[in-house]
Formats: C-alpha cells, structure tokens, sequence
C-alpha cells in the first residue's frame, strides 16, 4: 500500500516571545515540517517568531522561508504572500506557518488562509492556538483580566479616542494593544476618565527586556513609544 | 553554602483540553511540582485539569490535592481555599496550581494568588499563561478573531441582555463565554440583531467530544445546554 502525503499548512502561535511559552504541539509540528514560513515587518528584517522557535528549527534538514506581512489589508500583497506559500509546498510538503502570539487574536493568519484555500483546496489547513500576549502581560504583571460576570475588551490602541472611551467606559477590564506613538494621548483620556491607578503597562511581553510598569502615572512626563506595547485596564 | 528553598506556587495555565496545548514550561513546573492542585467544580468531582496533566504527574513521587472551587466570588470560601493552598506548600514545597486555559481569564487563579499572598507574603508566586478557550476555540472554527482595527469583546453569556446586545452592536468579534443554558435565548437576539448566519457554536473545545456548529441556526429548536460551550460572532 502507498501512502499518498498531501500538501499541508498549520498556522501556529509561538507566544509572545518566551521559547517556554511554545505548546508541545507547536515544537512536534516544526519538527516535522518541511518548510518553516517565519513572517517579518519588511524584506530583510529578522523574524521575531523565528527566534522564538530557533531552537526547534533544523536549517540543514528544514527550509526556512520569511514571508514578508502585507501592513494593510489590501488584498493584492496578501495574495502574492499565499501565493508563495503555496507554491513552496508544492504537492505534498508540510508547512509551518508562525506567528507571534496566537495565529488569529491579531496574528493574520486568517489572510493567509483563507487566499491559500482558494488558491489550493486540495491543502489541507489546520490552525494551532497559541498563548496570546494578552494573557502572557496579565500575567507577567500579576493582573487578573477577568472573573464570573466580567466582560474584557480588546481593543487597538489606534482606534477611534470614541471608540475606546467607550470601551473603558463599558468594560470592567480593557486591553490596549500595540500603544505605540499613542500612548501619550492614552495615558491624558485615562486621567481624565480617572482610571490611570487602574492601568498596567507592559511592553515587549515575554522578551528577555520585558518592562512592566505599574506606576503609569511616571510615564506620562515622556511616554515610550514601543510598538511592541500594551495596556491593561481594570475598573475594579 | 546552603541552598535554602523558599515555599513557592505556580498558578499553570493547562489550555481548554487537549494535552498538547501544554506549554513547554507548564510541563516543566508540572514535573518539578512536590504538590500538584487540582480544582474541582464540587468535592468528588473529577478534575478537568489534572485530566489534561495527567501523563505529567506522578502520584508516588508529587502529592496530588484538589481543591473545590468556590462558586461565587464570596470571600469565605476562597479563603478557605486558599489557606489549604498555603498550608500544603509548608515552608520550602512547591506546588503548581493548575487551571483550565488560562489562569487569569476566568481561571480565578488571581483570587487565590491574593489571599495566599495576603496568607504568606514570604511565598514566591508565579504565574504561567495558557492557551485560552477563546484563542482554542476560534482555531479549531479557523474563525479569525481579530485583526487591524478590530475589537474583540469576550462577555459571560449570562450577562444581562442589553451589555450582550452593546457588545454586538459596537464589536467586530464578540465571543459568549460559557453559554450553557442561555443558548436558546441568545440564538433569539441574534436572530434578531440579523447575526445568526455570522455565528459559530464551539463545544468542549479541545476534548475529545468537541463539537463545531457553523450551521447554528439548525441548534434553534432544540439549543444544547452543555456549560463548556461558546458562541464566536463576526459583525464581518
């Protein structure tokens, strides 16, 4: 009897940045595959998820592939990014495609998929839930998101001010993500809404530079302007 | 030079079910645990969470101890709870506190940690994420969640109506915790807010048994009522 191997792509969250964080499924699915897609920024930029995985990776037997990430969701540069993943896994090669996080809280995976779907229906496609950097910075500040009849927002930090007034407003816990060049102009709408004793910060979460701050207020002099950034809000 | 142990306790996300969603570091403070608590629903009850521990704990060598799990946030309880927690870590035992996906979203983890803290400030705790029921659920629907400017709202399905019906007006992605016995009458409000067919009913994620409902309109006349059971809603 033959067995006849399929081409195949698993979607699969690394975490946040500590290698710890990787889910025994994850390690068991780069070890075996053919092909690791690592997603960068830009062209020649290193992969975070790649460095997180470093040590599961084999570049003598693996092929290592960085897929540069479309910054928008127009349609034409995600096409060209599935594009070259289908085509490197060919007719019966096993792909790894990582992301930092989980592959569909803000991991774009979903893009991927869904263009390689219709590019290949006959790929099998599976999707590995990873540990997302909201749960890891709850933890690593020792900060409970949420408990019995809390509701948690989370909500990007570059959306509408309305928008996440009325997020902060409505939800006992809010998670801002990817604050940025923004945080300044978040850090004065919480003063005045009067939850800045209520609020977290925690930038490059699992990283071995991992800050967390829990005086907020002592940013507010000269914000940080790490992309890599977030906050956590909790009315109670 | 001596090496003196402090008592120490690791609040361990195990992931919503299947084994393999174990972080490589929850296996390792699993391993290295000399108590290992399990919480349990009631006394008696079988304990989901050592279930999914199971292969890594070994019952000669580490003391297995479970701990019922209050059902409201009534302070009495936990504190009950929670000085058993600190009494068996003695002055220099480790133990790991094991909770169902994540320890600090919905896991009531934070609730112990507090009262052991309080209990026993000379106890070093930690906190260890898991993969999330919501991150493991939306993969096993290959649901996106969030991407760009999305906002995504997770919301107790036994909420009153109205936060429900705000969080679906205003969100991109709203995922329904726990909707047990309320199925029924949320499939009506979504009926109404015209969000039936943007639905996915996801049951015992991660487990054996799990079920994924894309159709949840065929779930209206006869709404399972299994507690371990959530609905993804995306307005796009």
């Amino acid at each position: 009897m033959t067995h006849i191997r399929t081409a195949r792509l698993s979607g699969v969250g690394v975490g946040p940045g500590d290698p710890e964080l990787l889910t025994l499924k994850a390690v068991r699915l780069i070890h075996g595959a053919d092909v690791v897609f690592a997603p960068v920024r830009r062209p020649g930029d290193r992969s975070l998820s790649l460095e997180i995985v470093a040590e599961h990776v084999d570049g003598r037997r693996q092929r290592v592939v960085t897929v540069p990430f479309p910054e928008s969701q127009d349609g034409e540069s995600w096409e060209s990014a599935a594009a070259h993943v289908a085509e490197e896994l060919g007719t019966d090669r096993h792909g790894v495609f990582l992301t930092e996080g989980d592959p569909l809280l803000f991991g774009s995976f979903g893009h991927v998929a869904a263009i390689v779907r219709t590019l290949r229906p006959d790929l099998e496609i599976e999707i590995v839930p990873g540990v997302s950097s909201v749960t890891a910075a709850a933890a690593a500040a020792g900060v409970a998101l949420a408990d019995y009849q809390d509701r948690l927002a989370v909500v990007p930090a570059t959306a509408p001010h309305d928008q996440i007034e009325r997020a902060l407003v409505d939800f006992e816990c809010v998670v801002l993500l990817k604050v940025g060049r923004v945080l300044g102009e978040l850090l004065a709408l919480l003063e005045r809404l009067g939850l800045v004793e209520r609020t977290v910060y925690v930038r490059r979460c699992g990283w071995p530079d991992q800050q967390v701050v829990t005086d907020v207020r002592a940013l507010i002099p000269s914000p940080p302007r790490d992309y890599f950034a977030l906050l956590i809000v909790r009315r109670r």
